[in-house]
């Protein structure tokens, strides 16, 4: 019965279903907690591949994170005040909107594992200021691309929160616009990564990364909307535990650890094509690690939340995705 | 009262409206008419600039549309059977059905365009079957974009019907996940690209005209869709005649015309960066030429099935766009 853990079952559980839920909290417990040990598992054998600094360093301390969001207004420079746009001024204020509102909210976890990639692969004699703002640039255009996800799967999903914000899609003037939306904010990402990096030997390597990530995760997603019908209720017979971990493998894990440490390994210009296969694998586990994780926090928090019933928070999908 | 001629009014008229322009049709016609020797003039312009060849050669001759036709399976081959994603073949099955449905049925007109270009662009003694080949599968890679866009605009506009067929998001099985099928065929232009372009110094020219066209082609439909309130309904305080240009500029021209003419340069090896300005500015007018046409056509067209009383094909996105 694992497939109790997945939020887009939980999302729509009927109030009879909740309580079954509830009555039967702590056997399903001991199954969420299987399913820690096995990420625990997972986790050691990321350590044991040889990079425990990958998974032991810090993310990024408060300064580092503050001269990241120090950047931002520059990025919204570049995107709305393009000369050769001049002429819709509307469309460049919709596009600073769309940023703001999508960009601002989200966590900033996995998107700054880019500038900590950048850090740990590049040599010191090259470590500038200058290369550090570059590297924020690219977390910035990882951000974007989680961003224009997002921007998609909530519109599929119908979803009402994010963030404790309502969705893009729920926005007035936006609806299913929203498609277009997320059309456009991933296209940012090249215009961004054109300008500041267009010059440079990673650009092609760096886009190229970028599409091939866009190429799992929306193989990824077209599985997960697989298990649903036309009217988003949920098809059980379509999932089980392998689809579960596909899911994961293709529409998850790339995306959130993959895609930041690839592109700082890029902009430090190392090419290798075995150490790439390398840091793949790694990021490939941490992410199923991380997907199951979050399935676990997200099935506990929900029971909790049935409990005491709070059905606006219910329906925040940050707590499940 | 040139918004008359826009579809998105058009599409929504009520019966009352069908009656007054069934009514005006004689004085609609002559305001018809002034468009068409505004977009003749565009063409004479187009003609005077120095390139006469490209607005007067023949697009292609049906053995260039066999030869082009008969690499589709080749396409999908490469986009389906890939081993590197043999453990999703539910996914890999919906890609070809996704290619078939949104690919077979559309116009080839502007996409060959690509294979025309390359042609005339390239010295005859690299002009060979092999390269001939890789230029339809540049003019196929042209034929994505324009469907997976298709795909964005019919969901948003809820279209009901596309050449004579249910629109993608209105088949069983679709619905709103058309959002992912759009961006996942978007997708599948770069892994197309990579394959068979990733070693040619064209790659990556090539690469970011795709990317500069969706920029701008959604920039151009963020516009358009301010011209419509959240439920659908028109805001005609929004639109004007500037308004509609600008659209068209944006929207429809760089796509339609530019990005086929540009691929075949490049695959051509023809750098040259006034030569490329100067397709450039010819691109936009014919593209707004066609745009023009496009309008006047289908306004010709509802004023006729208005009176005839078709409702069915009145529907079909094709007339309108």
């Amino acid at each position: 019965m694992m497939f109790v853990f997945e939020r887009m079952y939980l999302n729509r559980c009927s109030q009879q279903t909740f309580r079954k839920l509830r009555a039967n909290a702590k056997k399903n417990y001991s199954i969420s907690r299987g399913l820690e040990l096995h990420a625990d598992r997972i986790m050691s054998m990321a350590q044991e591949r040889g990079h425990p600094s990958l998974v032991r360093t810090p993310f990024f301390s408060t300064d580092e994170k503050e001269e990241f969001m120090a950047i931002f207004p520059d990025i919204i420079k570049d995107l709305t005040k393009n000369n050769q746009y001049a002429d819709i001024s509307e469309v460049n204020e919709r596009i600073g909107k769309l940023l703001e509102y999508n960009l601002l909210k989200c966590r900033k976890t996995w998107g700054l594992w880019a500038t900590v990639s950048y850090k740990m692969f590049e040599n010191p004699e090259t470590l500038t200021a200058a290369n550090v703002k570059l590297a924020n640039i690219l977390t910035w255009c990882v951000q974007m691309w989680r961003g224009a996800f997002t921007i998609f799967d909530d519109l599929m999903d119908n979803s009402e929160f994010r963030y404790g914000h309502p969705c893009w899609h729920r926005m007035e003037d936006v609806g299913i616009a929203a498609a277009n939306d997320g059309w456009l904010m991933d296209s940012c990402i090249y215009t961004l990564l054109h300008k500041h990096f267009g010059d440079k030997k990673c650009y092609r390597h760096i886009t190229d990364v970028f599409r091939d990530i866009t190429t799992k995760a929306t193989m990824g997603q077209a599985l997960d909307m697989m298990c649903k019908n036309r009217d988003g209720t949920p098809r059980l017979e379509n999932f089980n535990m392998d689809r579960y971990n596909t899911i994961a493998k293709y529409k998850t894990g790339p995306a959130h650890t993959y895609l930041p440490v690839a592109t700082g390994m890029y902009f430090a210009n190392r090419y290798d094509p075995e150490e790439r296969q390398h840091v793949e694998r790694i990021c490939i586990d941490l992410g199923m690690f991380y997907q199951k994780q979050v399935t676990v926090w997200s099935y506990q928090f929900i029971v909790f939340l049935s409990a005491i019933d709070t059905p606006l928070i219910q329906r925040d999908s940050t707590k499940w995705v």
